[in-house]
């Protein structure tokens, strides 16, 4: 529940929340069916202080996610350009960030998802709203087939961060990021 | 470390004491290097106790893990037929294992493995050990490329799991199994 907040616009209290309220809510109702209003009643606070602090719905949600990357910023980079080379330009974006000492932040958020369920519905929410929704219009596969896909493609993701950089399998663990872009992306491609 | 153990070849104190001592031997030395000696001098019994109670290295490796299936029971089954439907084979029986009450141990294993790094590194050892290794001999493939098809294939189901079982990502989540297996096996066929 919401704890008494602090008066102050900067105040961290206040700020987190918010923030708690707003992971709460959207895990729970979901990203569409969450609202600031609500968010800010549990939070004890006018809804105005949210959008003051968070700016949009959208940009609190992302604000709650502590993702690696701002799949607004990053999304625009994959997907322009052929088509048909989405899947090439989507893993080696995916292993430069995990690569990265990003890295290190995205096993945290999958480890979180799997532990707790509550990470695990924001996290859905969050790719689901803010990644595949953005994807789905520049597929080049039938559009009743594109959202299967686009979970396919997220699932090979989901299982290239476990094998390479969880559970460390070896050869792939230690393959160069060009060997795995050459293996996995033919089967990400024209997805 | 080893506690003491009691007396009766039937006490479960001594068998959970060479559980501990040999789920932390082969995940600090990995399995080859684990020895049946070196884990009863750990748990502080003789060796003669450990093969009475778990048989062979590898029969104790397979105790040690609270593996949903047993692979020396399931892996001929994949690999019987048409070396050219191995994949299709392989994501079916990984759906019906998912799909079942041992699902429920499955997530379980991936929850332990993506939250503790000594989980992680037995998963590891068990994976190559017991899984690729039988795998790789049966695959059409150049054996050069062999095993880093293996792993990409066991980050298929990794992902998998993730995402229609953990993350429960919409429309995979609820996708029928044949809808499943025809979208994956293609990749993971041939391999």
């Amino acid at each position: 529940m919401a704890r008494r907040t602090g008066r102050r616009p900067g105040n961290p209290d206040t700020r987190e929340s918010i923030l708690r309220a707003a992971r709460e809510t959207f895990a729970e109702r979901g990203y569409e069916a969450a609202s600031i209003r609500g968010i800010a009643t549990s939070a004890g606070v006018d809804p105005a202080l949210v959008h003051h602090y968070f700016g949009t719905k959208e940009q609190l949600f992302r604000a709650c996610m502590d993702f690696p990357v701002d799949p607004a910023e990053v999304l625009p980079q994959v997907l322009a350009g052929e088509p048909a080379e989405i899947g090439e330009r989507l893993v080696r974006f995916f292993l430069r960030v995990w690569d990265s000492p990003a890295g290190v932040a995205a096993v945290a958020l999958m480890r979180s998802a799997v532990s707790n369920d509550w990470t695990a519905r924001l996290l859905r929410e969050f790719v689901t709203t803010q990644m595949i929704r953005h994807v789905l219009p520049k597929l080049t596969v039938d559009p009743a087939d594109a959202p299967l896909r686009a979970t396919l493609v997220a699932s090979q993701m989901a299982g290239l961060a476990m094998v390479r950089y969880v559970l460390k399998l070896e050869p792939l663990a230690s393959a160069p990021p060009e060997v795995v872009v050459a293996a996995v992306a033919p089967t990400s491609s024209g997805t």
